[in-house]
């Protein structure tokens, strides 16, 4: 039989002798069936992981147990399990084909859980798997603006402020503020790790079972770091753990969106700083000769769209009633969405720092004699004169500013974060413990993983 | 051959001898071509008119004309029309088909518009058309309300503020309210409905053509209200009509999230007014007693996202440079998301109030002495002592409050608005002149329509 | 004795016997009573409607109205009137000053409403008396503009898509565009101005009152349009109303943003389209040299104020149980906070397009020849060449495009709304009916408003 | 002379000869100047260590440096002094200050600093030393919710999911799931707390400067975690890490408005598990009986007020061009709202716990038979019934169903976070390392600032 004919044997787990309006029950369901294929897999080895524990305090026997496995691994990475629109959900599709297939024991499986404590483990375990690959992907463009950083390094260009050109500056400057940006985003994103790393299940409905359960094992076979304890509280943080995983996500997509702005102005001809890859331009249907910038602006756009999924996941779960509410299971799609997202938005900001040409000529003729006006006050300062007044004496002359060799300029600026001293020996450490850390953290999880599949 | 195949002829219209990058392509389409799905009629009307004002301006001949027409027809309302990925939108696709059955006709159908002009108009089109069904909805919803609020008009609840009793009530104030409410969101649905109802056909990329296009005739055509004249305005507005639409639907979806609700407490056990139907009601997969009311919880969600709909726009369209930018691309899913919940919540709503139940006994008996304290101190200012001792008076003297019947307590309250004159007739009045003005305006546009596709 | 110094006789309108926690209550307070010096002209209004009406129907008599009115027409306009933070808000302050001088009659002026009540109703007026004003600074805004796009209507500028150049256009089809954004957001605000424009007096804590009020006539004395009926809609609709405010002055502000952000790129050195007036731009602490556009920039940042001003009052009202809740006493700043931000930069923006100057020169010789590769195709379409294959003969071509003349380009394009044919004389003429509108709207309420006053 | 008779002298920093419109002055000052009152001792402490840091490098000489020290300390905790709308910022105010009481070396304090460097500088120790205050408020509500749920541990009342009663739930339960998420608010507002301890002083405009200022030396003598190094990062990071610190506070209000809806419900007659002191309460102006949660329902609203803040400085740092600009100024007034609103919530929230009873009684008559089905069932299970076997048999016979003594039910369930194993000794013992580090912390810092200070 094939894995998704099944369907003869789809109820609801609900079922009570009463049959839901058809629209009521389109609604409801929206579209959870097609979301949670997302989560089959986090859903196999949550199962697992509960079928063991059940074994443990005498629930299933071990020929239960095997076989309970055996059909859970027949879904793990099967491309053909399908979640029809009346199972309703990723939870009520794996039971019905556990029943289906083994009769007895499949209708135990669910003893001493309910299905909100199963979405909030598949969330977690599905958000950590992603995690893991965002925190490579992070490291990867980290690494590409690096290397981008320090091939243009000396190359001057005009720093703005109030979009108008204020000071020399260099394209090792503006590529290294980023650096270290994401940097930064990188502690957050952490410490949103970590406290997504907390396993819930076993809360049950939010307020435990008469059984005695086995929390700890659970949570030490998923390989979580530790246990959500509070049986209210785990379900309370639905959509808590949601709206920090999500911002912290934002932090890195904001920083991307303000290069993306940057680069939109920085390779118009306006400014010609830089030369976008051809192969990331596309045209118009109606004007010949256009090569616009279509992926940077669909990033920047994404910035909103990711902002809104914070706010949609924070608009539903505030001031909620404690304990499950169904408004909680529209927080599945923002938060699945934006790491669909994120992995995109990355990536291709990484693909365009690795083509990007810098036209330095352009750069270079940008630096006009203006921008040199707070060096040449310094330069009176440096004379003993207040700088009040030195400022004063520069206002009074623009016209008479030297213009500086802007290269020489960048190079002389020697203090710590000033162009001619990034400091980017230090963000590549820093890089390399991060290396280290996500190395040995993915190899704790996917070792618990097999050992789950085996 | 099948509608479907005409793919190996798929090109995109601004071709220009390089390629996109595969991962860049697949990330500025994004899920265009799925979304534009909705779209296809309406670029099929606004491609007819188009052809229309062509042949009369010399671009097309009659003959060239009846093929377009021809070809056209068959797409619209036609499931088997499809939309591929590399066809990146619903205008490329309709193009490519074009081409691939009219040749060199086909070529001729892009001359002075753009994808930009196209998918203004489609979303318009299919705006007004979805505005007219949802009228029918809301009035259909209102004249629910209206039946509910007359049936139980004098059945006594509490009125609370704070969350606190506060003032004897009724089931028809309650009702009632929320009629009001909408009549008065009906009002502002007219405004966004005569806001979408400009033609923006012609502004091609947004600086007009070199040629003598007649734009009124289009907008003639197309049955729109007024022609919206000015090119950039029409570029500009992208965004700006999609958030004041959203914004109008909005407010029907909150005064129905509100309601929602309302009855989630009113029907539970600890307040007891109401009665869910139990086919709008489902389950838990543990706990077997159990009888939720999901779709009530999942609209007071989704009002949060419906809410997050109309930040998404305004936080991709605000502060943009003038002009037609990419990140416009993404305005299109919020505006599609919100008409097609705006359907199905409206129609649930009504569902519900078809056959909610009141429970007339437990509305009875929460009428508690307290709520009367107002109307003792008001006797007391019937017979001359000043509010504010009146006040005073009872609040030193709550025990002794003697209890009303709260039948006649509601009905005795006869100024405009209150329990015993609701004035529910001018309601009615109103919504038939609501109703005249649909049937006009849905006609006039059937026309139209119809004139198009024969 | 001083205006102020009546404090001695404050006391809480609820006062029953204990007191508040003092945390607790400058927590509840919050700065309610700096917000509301805003409304003490609209309370006073309010009150002397409502005593008139109480008078009518026998709980005030003749003499005490006298005195209530005499009162009350000392505090209107009297900058000396104070609200203390004991008072709580404008309500209280009121009414104790009207029992500290009046005594009995005083104690009688609340009788039939509350201050919910009262809220709501001082709430309309204000946003009334400052629509009036806002319809006249957007008026002479457009006024501005029109004039504006006039006296430059014929210079040419490139037209931007993608923030790239892509075809001609001009300064008139720029400023026009947002001359007509704004004759539609004029719609908007008048359907705001209308939903506004009910009087909401007589609903009392929402559930109306037993005595025998006249609604009718209290709307009718403060010059409303209509009345707001269903007494509990009349407290749900707190929230609701002000959004919808909010939302219409957001659309003039979200143009002005646009304008705005339009302006600092267009008036930088690099595109050099526009001269900043001197007297609207600030300087640099540290740099001599810098003009920059702070007063463009702020207005850019207030989008995002005034956005989060609307999201602030959603974010409260929704989905709250019916009747009133004291979270809506949160709604009263981000509305007042609304309606004066939008005074400030509806006058700047005014104020800088009546010395905004047009660098001629730079506009001209930015419209290089790339720009009229459009222009180029459909002269190909003219010899009949489809235009599909006309827009692939000049992209293989473009180093062989004709630059224009740009000043005959723009004026040749005729269709509706294109650079030779802006149709400035209908928004003239729109304008003119709008201002018709206003005259009238305005005396109608400047007259019932000096009729409660005498 | 009085401290704040200086302001003949006041003169703008950036002083160029013409001047600025009077509205534009008022509108790009704003509340800057009355805002930045709050920021007066942090600028002194900057300026202190920027003055020793140009000591050293010879910019000032030592009696220069007593001088400015001796005037800015003067100003520190000095309730006279006053910033002015002319002098536009704190920044300002204190320089000018500076100049009219030392002349020449007044000048010279802001060598190789920029306004946008010192407000940066302003807000980290501002925000650091609230911070600090935060954590001990958060910590003492958190040891007297522990407190509180101690206290009523086994006092049962019904769980809920859905607004609908689930399974036997209890006080300590309740209690305790706030306990376990303001533990895990910690951990996020350590990291906003350490992103937010970088010291961002020496980036003067954002390209650094051409003197060879020490920036590792004043970030030291203030007392911060590390340097912010690269200069641009420094201006970029402006809105960036306001948004971390406004989210992290963000979590415990969040959490606190749920304790808040929760506690409405929980305390209205219809629940009646709560008593609310009634220090807490206020009254209405109209109905003599009412005792209103106000607080709470302000607290449940305040919630909102804060989102709005994090989306404020959200929509306006995102996508903007690199470099200081104006709009940022904006992000002030969010950041210095939320901290101030927090301590307040905080603080009153734990005054409430510190009196809020329970009624016993009411908590278990609530507990009514069917919340004992899944019970039920699972005894069924423990016969070896497969479970979705037990949950049938129950389903259909809801009203066999045994009522538990709720005391002895919630005792026995034992699994990890369950009623009868809440767990709070771990929550106590992370407290106190939590309280360890605080103290360090703390300790730190004062002795930097004194040392600045002396």
């Amino acid at each position: 039989m094939h894995i998704a004919d099944f369907c003869i044997f789809m109820v609801k787990l609900w079922e009570k002798g009463y049959s839901l309006d058809k629209s009521v029950e389109d609604f409801t369901v929206g579209e959870d069936y097609k979301i949670d294929v997302n989560l089959i897999n986090a859903d196999v080895l949550g199962s697992i992981a509960h079928a063991k524990m059940l074994t443990k305090i005498g629930i299933l026997n071990s020929s239960e147990l095997s076989g309970i496995k055996k059909v859970l691994a027949e879904i793990y990475n099967n491309p053909d399990f399908k979640i029809s629109k009346e199972d309703e959900d990723v939870h009520t599709a794996i039971e019905n084909y556990l029943v289906s297939k083994l009769g007895v024991s499949g209708k135990k499986i669910h003893t001493a859980r309910s299905r909100n404590d199963q979405i909030l483990t598949d969330l977690r375990i599905y958000t950590k798997e992603n995690f893991l690959m965002l925190f490579e992907e992070v490291l990867e463009l980290v690494e590409t603006l690096h290397a981008f950083a320090k091939k243009n390094e000396f190359i001057p260009m005009p720093g703005y402020t109030h979009t108008r050109k204020a000071m020399p500056s260099s394209i090792g400057l503006w590529a290294g503020a980023f650096l270290e940006s994401l940097i930064d985003d990188i502690k957050l994103l952490k410490t949103a790790y970590s406290l997504n790393n907390q396993c819930p299940l076993g809360s049950a409905a939010g307020y435990g079972v008469s059984l005695n359960i086995d929390r700890e094992m659970t949570s030490e076979l998923l390989g979580f770091e530790s246990l959500q304890n509070n049986t209210l509280y785990v379900q309370n943080s639905r959509g808590k753990i949601e709206s920090i995983v999500i911002f912290s996500l934002f932090q890195i997509i904001m920083d991307i969106g303000k290069i993306s702005n940057d680069l939109i102005y920085f390779s118009a001809e306006e400014f010609g700083f830089f030369a976008l890859p051809e192969k990331v331009c596309t045209g118009s249907s109606i004007m010949p000769q256009k090569k616009n910038p279509d992926a940077l602006e669909l990033i920047r756009g994404y910035v909103s769209v990711i902002e809104v999924n914070l706010i949609e996941v924070i608009g539903i779960s505030k001031n909620l009633f404690s304990g499950y509410n169904r408004d909680l299971q529209l927080t599945k799609e923002p938060l699945i969405k934006t790491i669909g997202l994120s992995h995109s938005i990355i990536n291709i900001i990484s693909l365009i720092f690795k083509e990007l040409e810098v036209d330095k000529e352009k750069c270079i003729s940008a630096c006009t004699r203006d921008i040199y006006a707070t060096d040449s006050a310094l330069r009176l300062v440096n004379t003993g004169m207040p700088f009040r007044e030195a400022y004063k004496e520069i206002s009074k002359n623009l016209d008479k500013i030297k213009a500086d060799n802007p290269v020489e300029n960048i190079k002389s600026k020697k203090h710590h974060g000033a162009t001619g001293n990034l400091g980017m020996e230090k963000v590549k450490k820093h890089l390399e413990s991060v290396k280290i850390w996500l190395a040995e953290e993915s190899n704790k999880y996917k070792t618990k993983r097999k050992l789950l599949l085996k």
